[in-house]
């Protein structure tokens, strides 16, 4: 046996069988390749590195174009393979880690941008959210919501995996109306087949992690390209940092797309933002349009001081200021204290600064605070990532309950289930219904949406 | 005697002192041509239809630039003329009819553009909405606000003497910060000065009806400029277009700049829209960007049924459906029946359609609502204008307090004076402080502001 066969699943194998049904499609089958691709971010919670240490696809499987997505479908309901789809890996519980072997569908060689229009792009699911702003550069237009990983992540991962980030102060999430404008997928049936969803349904696809169909395409909502600046405004108080951000949260005159409030001692882990982060200050981190800025230095004058003010700039070797808000703020944590682990909370927007100050109380520094502000249905109120000096399962168990009496929601980052991780502790009804159309047999991403009982695979009906 | 100098004021008077004193800035002495520039939209309330009968300027000034206005200025302190600037003569109130005589500034030939930037525009005080739009067509920004008077209306005026209008419901009205970039205006002053009022500091002229320094320049914010449809969606119960309006507004994904529920029976009034508007349907008016349309669409299917969808059209001879909203529907109603009035209401965001209920039943068909969702201080709520069959001052005043006690803030529209329409009963402390400072023998637009007890004004001090 060479070396070559030896690292191939054994002949004769359900894996085998479909790699022969996919003809020319690229695969990966070197093991070490095969695990590194099959992991994300979930080391950033002890629970679910413990839980997920190990997962891994049997193999990569790298479609070029529709054709050859319908072709692996066909191929994994024929042989009852698991497929798990994936853009850059960035998710944070596993979105795209899969539990039972099976295929890995890495879309990175999908990402054509299909057109433009006036406020919308339509654009193959395995684009990076970068490239793609980079692309409409000249256009004027940009994405509207971006997670703070855009440039390695894909736009179908993040469609399939996130739920909002820069940009959901001015847009709201991914699941308001408009933010998500159609998804083309193929659906794991003996004879898959082509749907487009649009505009509501395609929420069907929405943070399903995957399991409601293979993404091949999306229609995304565009927003006016504004010279965006980075602000660094610092404060004495945390809390006067916090009432700062609602107060430019507020002003809808004011063109915004990052609002983010962060205690210290949290941006003494910002090295290269050392000289604009005073010791004991906590700060509040921005993006506003240029043409806003005189308004937001009225706006911040007396509450805060300025220490830094320069365009956005995603070019090569540079970090613009979004890549130490929202997850990456737990990431530069990380660097220096591989002990943290953080947690995922929305405020109630009716008593928002009362109960972040309640919740800074309560914890003092076994929970170090940092906001995002959003609209979430048409509201203005703050999601957060808090940083969790991390004692115990059960320590975090009680953290959770105590945010969620005070009238936080908590996304529970540390589970990797659709459900563990949901507002109602169940899948989206629509999303589980749909699931039985496109994925009978509940090949797609099988264990994320754990309620969801599938038909029996058999190799002929 | 001939004809001309008997419709000049009496030689000797301040007037003709005045005139003397402005060189060859063109005026306007014929009276009936002051009569009717002195007038404004005032009749729409009976009561300001008794009050303000008759009230003229003796004359009409009108600068050419900025030094006629400083010109203008210097003679009337010299001379303790009134002066009182009026733009397209759209207001409500009164807000340009001088109470006490004295000369009417026009600026109705200030117009230039002076410059544009990426979301910002400088413009001369008299430009019309409209006109400033129209030069901005190919640049691809658009104002972010204007009243439904936008064809005829002028930038000063607007901004001197209106709150918001078409375009709120995105950013917020004038009073929220960004939405006046600066205004510089001329003093009156023995030696009138010239100021520029930036970002906050504009607030200082906003709606205080000309009383605080005559504005010759604007810097305004810009949107981008969208594609806009009008639409209109009838329902059964006008309960549904304003619970189908509220979702629309509260719905941040989607592109918008109207969103207007209008009850039955006053579609019944919009003659050129019979087709559209079904006997017996209340309506929802909006415009949404072509982009948003697809999910517009979805969001109101199975709520109710659209009748009308079609570019904004402002072409001359067209009417766009702004043209039926905010106070022009009282305008349209009017037509039909001139004893109907209206009332200016804020309603409450966090029970917004609960009092908009009560209200509807408390007054059944002696009033009749449309309502105008926008958002106030960040929240998104509804302002309105309802039409009110009148029948006695004292009838309205038990309405008004009849609303005030669910919690409705009414700006009264039948008063004149800044006091008397606000929320507060009282001019805004900066505007009162600055009228002082810059016009400190009280001869700006006087009585409109009657707080203010100015110096008396002597031929010399």
């Amino acid at each position: 046996m060479n070396a070559a066969a030896e690292e191939r699943p054994g002949a004769g194998s359900r894996i085998v069988d479909f790699l022969d049904d996919i003809g020319d499609v690229p695969i990966i089958t070197e093991p070490q390749v095969v695990r590194r691709r099959s992991r994300d971010f979930f080391w950033y919670s002890p629970i679910l590195n413990a839980q997920l240490h190990g997962k891994s696809a049997e193999v990569v499987v790298t479609p070029r174009h529709e054709t050859d997505v319908v072709a692996i479908a066909r191929a994994a309901t024929r042989h009852g393979v698991a497929l798990t789809p994936r853009g850059g890996g960035t998710g944070n519980y596993g979105q795209a880690v899969p539990l039972n072997g099976g295929a890995l569908v890495d879309f990175s060689l999908m990402t054509h941008i299909l057109w433009t229009k006036p406020g919308l792009l339509r654009v193959q699911a395995g684009a990076k959210m970068g490239a793609i702003d980079e692309a409409l550069q000249i256009s004027g237009w940009e994405l509207r919501l971006h997670p703070s990983t855009k440039r390695t992540a894909t736009i179908g991962g993040f469609v399939a995996g996130g739920s909002g980030g820069v940009g959901s102060i001015t847009y709201g999430g991914l699941r308001d109306p408009g933010n998500i404008g159609a998804a083309r997928i193929v659906t794991l049936e003996r004879e898959p087949r082509i749907i487009e969803l649009r505009a509501d349904a395609a929420q069907k696809i929405n943070r399903a992690f995957g399991t409601t169909g293979l993404i091949t395409e999306l229609e995304m909502p565009l927003g006016p390209r504004w010279r965006w600046i980075d602000v660094i405004i610092v404060f004495d108080e945390f809390i006067a940092a916090v009432e700062t951000g609602r107060a430019l949260a507020l002003a809808d005159g004011v063109i915004k797309k990052l609002v983010t409030p962060i205690a210290w001692p949290i941006p003494q882990a910002f090295a290269d933002l050392k000289d604009h982060c005073p010791d004991g200050k906590s700060i509040l981190v921005a993006m506003i349009a240029e043409s806003s800025m005189e308004t937001f230095r009225t706006l911040v004058h007396g509450r805060g001081v300025v220490t830094y003010e320069a365009a956005t700039d995603e070019s090569a070797g540079k970090v613009p200021l979004y890549e130490y808000c929202w997850n990456h703020t737990t990431l530069h944590m990380l660097k220096g204290d591989r002990s943290i682990t953080y947690l995922q909370c929305l405020f109630p927007h009716d008593r928002l600064v009362a109960t972040v100050e309640k919740m800074v109380a309560t914890f003092g520094d076994e929970v170090l605070h940092h906001l995002e502000f959003s609209r979430y249905a048409g509201h203005v109120t703050a999601s957060a990532l808090p940083i969790v000096r991390y004692k115990s399962p059960e320590r975090l168990t009680e953290i959770i309950a105590t945010y969620e009496a005070a009238g936080v929601f908590i996304a529970n980052p540390h589970v990797y289930t659709l459900e563990d991780g949901s507002r109602y502790r169940r899948a989206d009804a629509d999303q589980l219904g749909f699931k039985a159309e496109v994925d009978p047999y509940g090949l797609l991403n099988p264990g994320k949406m754990k309620s969801f009982v599938g038909r029996p695979w058999a190799a002929a009906e």
